[in-house]
C-alpha cells in the first residue's frame, strides 16, 4: 500500500493604502492598483447607495482612463448578503469575459459589498484578483482591511466564506462626508472594540471627544488619527493570523453574541450596533469577574451612547445568549476563547463562562436604562 | 497618507494513502484519518449510488467505532453539481453542530461528490476539515488527489470553486468491483491523459492490455500498477503548483474543449468521456503540427476505443470549438497554453492555434469513423 504526502507553501501579500478623493480623475491610485489602461476590460461592482451618490464620478474616472468598464450596482443590506448577490457578480464577470489573472474586479462600497464581491472573486475560476474601495467607516477600519469574505446562510451571519485578500485596498476617508450618521456610529463600534482590547491611547482619544467623534471622523484631523490607529491596530491583530489558525482572536471581542442580535428578525441591528450591544454585555461579564471596575464599564457605556450606539437590545432572553455562546464555541472548535477587556485597552481570554454568569450579566444589562441616569 | 503591506505564508500538507477494504470494521485507516472515537460527532456525506450499494457497510463501520454519525446521501450527477448540493451539506453540518477544527466531514463517493463536499467544507465557517474516500476510478486517480473543489454554474463546468485539500484521502481500489464499466472507462480517460503527456511506460502498459484493461483495474494486479503510476504522475504534476500560479499545466491536456462537450445538453458525456473526445481532437491538432505521426494518433484512437471511450461527439461545430478555446484562453489569463502530446508520453504547450487549424482538425475528427476500419 503506497502513500504520498503533499507539502506546499502559499505566499500571500496585499496592500492597504490611504488615499484622498480616489475618484478624482487626477488621482492615479486606483488606476495603478487595478492596472487600468486604454481598452482594458474591467468589472466595477458598486453598492447601490454609493452608485446613487457617486455613479457619475465612478463613470467619469474609468472613462478618463479609457477603460472598457462594465458596472453592476448591488443592493447590499444584510438580507442581500446571499449567494444570489455572489451570482450577480459571477454572471457579470462571465458576460464581461474577464481574464483570470489580469482583469481584476473592482469593488466600491461598504462591508457587505466588499465581502460579497470578495467571495465571488475567490470562487470565480477558483480566484481572480480584486481591488477594494470601502466607502463606509466599518469598511475602512474593519471589513476591508482583512482577508475574510462571506455571505450569510439562513439566520447564520457570515456562515459561508473564504480567506481571500484583495490585492489592494484603497482607504479614502472623504467618502465619509456623505455617510449617514447611523453608519458612522456603526463603524465607530469596531474602533471602540480595537481600543478596548489593545489601545488605551485610542480609547482616551475617543472618550475625550465622544460628543463630536462622529463629526470628527467625517472631516479628518483627529478623526484621521483615530482611523489610522484603528486600521493599524486591526492589521497588527490580523496579519500574524490571516487564516485564523489561532482561534483566540482579540478582534472577536464584541463578536460572540452579536451574530444573534444582528440577524434578529424582530429588531435587526447594523453589524457595529450589534457589536456595541455585545461589548456592553461582555463588559458586564468582565465586571462580574473583576476584570473591569464599575466605573470603567460606565465609561464604555457612556462613550457608546454619546456615539449614538445602542447598548442593549430588546427581546433577547438569557437562554438565547447561552445558545449564541454555544455556537461561538463550536466556531472556536469547542473552546469559548471569549475575549474580554481587562481594564481599558487590554484584552484577555476566558474559557469558563457559566450560564449563571450570563443570566447575571443579562440582569445588569436590561437594567442599563437606570445606569443612564447615573452616567 | 499611510500604507500597510501584509505578507503571510500558508503551509499546506495533506496525505493520499492507498488502503484495502476501507469499510471493513477491522481497517483502522478511516478511523485514524477522521480521528474517530466513541461519542464523536461526524457528518458522513455519501454518493446516493454508493449509499445503495454500501450503506449498510458505512453504517456498520461507524457503529463499530461508536461514533455519533449523521448521514447525508446526495445525488451526484453533473446536473446536481450545484450550490443546492453544497447547501445540503452545509445544512447538515449546522444540524450536526460540528466543531470548526476537530469534527471533519467525511466524503464517500465519486468526483462530483468529493468536489461538492470539498467546496462545502472550504466555505463552511471559512473551512472545516474533510476526509475523502473516492469510490470511482476518476475519483481515485484525478478528482480526489488534488486540492480543487467546484460546482458548475449555468453551462460552465466547474466555474466556481476553491483550492482546499482534504486532510487525508484514502484510495481503495476494491470499490471498483461494483463500478459500472462505463464509469471505469471514464476514469481510464484520465489515466490515458497522464500517460500521453508524461509517462510512456504507462501508455505502453495500457496499450498492451487495452482489450481487458477495464477488467484489470477492477481486480488489482497490473490494474493496481496502472492506478499507482497514474496517481503518482498526477501528484507529481499537481504538487509544485497547487494553487495554479503556473497556468501552463500538462494535466489540462484533454480539458480545453471538453467542458463544452460535457455540459452539451443534446448529448451529455461523462467527464472522462469528454476528455477522451478532447484528447483525440488535440492529437489531430498535434498531428497537423508534426508533433504526432499519423500512426501515433491511430494508436491513441485505438486505445480509447478498446477501453470503450468515445473519440468523437455529434453536433459540435468548428465554431463551438473555437469558442471553447477562447474560454479556456480566458481561464489561462489570455494565453492558449494548449497542452499537446509530442510523441507518446511527453507534452508541450502551444500558444498559436488558429481557427483554421481547428477547422482542419474538426474535418479529420468527424471522419474518424473511416479511420475505424483501418484500426
Amino acid at each position: 500500500m503506497k502513500s504520498w504526502t503533499v507539502n506546499a507553501t502559499q505566499e500571500v501579500s496585499y496592500d492597504v493604502r490611504q488615499t484622498d478623493r480616489v475618484l478624482d480623475p487626477g488621482n492615479r491610485d486606483l488606476a495603478r492598483a487595478a492596472a487600468l489602461h486604454p481598452g482594458a476590460r474591467r468589472l466595477v461592482v458598486v453598492d447601490r447607495q454609493v452608485w446613487q451618490l457617486y455613479g457619475p464620478d465612478v463613470r467619469a474616472y474609468f472613462r478618463h482612463q479609457r477603460v472598457d468598464a462594465r458596472y453592476v450596482a448591488l443592493p447590499t443590506d444584510e438580507p442581500n448578503k446571499t449567494v444570489e448577490s455572489v451570482y450577480a457578480v459571477v454572471d457579470a464577470a462571465d458576460a464581461a469575459g474577464l481574464n483570470r489573472r489580469s482583469d481584476p474586479i473592482i469593488a466600491i462600497g461598504g462591508g457587505v459589498l466588499t465581502d460579497v464581491v470578495g467571495l465571488a472573486a475567490s470562487l470565480y475560476r477558483r480566484g481572480i484578483p480584486f481591488i477594494r474601495v470601502p466607502t463606509t467607516l466599518i469598511g475602512l477600519v474593519d471589513a476591508a482591511v482583512g482577508v475574510k469574505t462571506a455571505i450569510n446562510h439562513h439566520s447564520h451571519k457570515n456562515r459561508l466564506g473564504t480567506y481571500f485578500p484583495a490585492a489592494t485596498t484603497l482607504l479614502d476617508q472623504s467618502f465619509l462626508r456623505t455617510l449617514p450618521t447611523r453608519h458612522v456610529a456603526n463603524g465607530l463600534a469596531e474602533i471602540v472594540k480595537i481600543a478596548l482590547v489593545r489601545d488605551r491611547v485610542l480609547f482616551d482619544l475617543l472618550a475625550d471627544r465622544a460628543a463630536d467623534v462622529v463629526e470628527l471622523v467625517k472631516h479628518g484631523g483627529v478623526g484621521g488619527e483615530i482611523i489610522e490607529r484603528a486600521v493599524g491596530g486591526m492589521l497588527a491583530e490580523l496579519a500574524p493570523n490571516l487564516w485564523e489558525q489561532e482561534l483566540r482572536r482579540l478582534v472577536d471581542f464584541g463578536h460572540t453574541f452579536s451574530p444573534g442580535f444582528e440577524l434578529n428578525a424582530d429588531h435587526p441591528l447594523l453589524h457595529g450596533e450589534a457589536v456595541a450591544v455585545d461589548m456592553v454585555l461582555c463588559c458586564l461579564i468582565a465586571q462580574g469577574r473583576g476584570l473591569l471596575s464599575e466605573d470603567e464599564v460606565r465609561r464604555v457605556v457612556r462613550l457608546l451612547r454619546l456615539i449614538g450606539l445602542p447598548v442593549t437590545t430588546s427581546g433577547v432572553t438569557p437562554d438565547q445568549l447561552v445558545r449564541c455562546l454555544e455556537d461561538a464555541t463550536r466556531h472556536r472548535d469547542g473552546h469559548q476563547h471569549l475575549p474580554l477587556p481587562q481594564g481599558l485597552g487590554h484584552g484577555v481570554f476566558v474559557e469558563d463562562v457559566t450560564p449563571e454568569e450570563i443570566h447575571r450579566a443579562h440582569r445588569s444589562w436590561v437594567a442599563l436604562d437606570r445606569l443612564r441616569e447615573v452616567a
